[in-house]
């Protein structure tokens, strides 16, 4: 019988898509559950909703906040973590080159990757050096990347993956969803989501 | 040795409130931490970051998407749960009571009950009849209770713990804050602010 499905929807700008990120596959793996890595763009999805900046920027007070909840967080699951000098940055490059890679076979680990140059060692993921120093570290060749990532394709594909989370009607990133339409929204929701996949 | 104290700030307008309130005992026995129940208001808190309404309400997908969350929340922890006709509902009078309770015996299944009638009976606690039903159920006196509850000694109490809050700089409910200052926001970080409280 084929494994359960559950769709990881994650924005590379999104900190707690990087808590969920860290965590995801250890947990799918004990719940015997399949997860695909869905890369989307949440700032497109904010602006639709009125918002023109990260809520975090928008709502000090919770920003503040939300800088030591995840510091918490992050060493409970053992992560590291230093809020980075940019927030929120843009993902689109290392999203397209993710699509790539979750073509091949070190999509999941080079988005982890990212996460991590993001959020535990202050790097700017944005820039094309950050990602091929990545892609050079998983020994995957930088140059034939980078030429297949700004492909037509891909970027369709970045772009159709953010117009289906617009239609679903998400809000935030990381979202979960099951093959039976249900929708669950933070990484506070990863355990119920994989309980939910599973019925 | 005394037990860890786990201050539970909550308002009864807030429906994840509701869902801690709903599971916080059992869980603090388990962990051997006494917790304290801290009623306030989180309006006039919303008021000055710029908020004039729930932010359920001004953001309206994930208004719709709290709804769905919150009913599967419910079903794993067991309680019943039906969206309200009128949210949020205003707190002040169940506040007043609550107080009044929490110096007796009887505040924690008063509290309990609040929520209880609010989001899984849809009754509308800031109707004096709902909340005197409530009280005679749990065998207290309505008549006396009700003049306690409108003297100015706990009118100001309620005042001093919305302004505590405010000084603490919540943002929102429910807060749970421990002996030495650390704050967790959300009915999400009840299990990770017992086991701070425990350090």
């Amino acid at each position: 019988m084929p494994k359960p499905v559950l769709d990881f929807w994650f924005d590379f700008a999104s900190v707690y898509s990087f808590l969920a990120a860290s965590r995801i596959a250890p947990l799918a793996d004990a719940a015997g559950v399949q997860v695909r890595w869905r890369p989307f763009l949440l700032g497109p999805i904010f602006a639709t909703q009125g918002m023109t900046d990260s809520p975090f920027n928008l709502f000090p007070l919770r920003g503040k906040h939300m800088i030591r909840d995840v510091k918490r967080s992050a060493d409970e699951i053992g992560v590291g973590f230093r809020w980075p000098s940019v927030f929120p940055q843009s993902a689109v490059l290392a999203s397209r080159v993710a699509l790539v890679g979750l073509k091949d076979t070190w999509g999941e680990d080079f988005s982890r990757a990212v996460f991590h140059a993001e959020y535990a060692e202050n790097r700017v993921i944005s820039e094309p050096t950050v990602i091929a120093d990545i892609l050079t570290k998983l020994k995957v060749p930088v140059d034939a990347t980078f030429a297949s990532a700004q492909a037509d394709e891909i970027k369709a594909e970045l772009r159709e993956l953010t117009a289906e989370a617009q239609r679903r009607e998400f809000f935030g990133a990381p979202t979960f969803t099951t093959q039976d339409g249900e929708l669950f929204w933070g990484n506070d929701r990863l355990e119920q989501a994989l309980r939910w996949a599973k019925k």
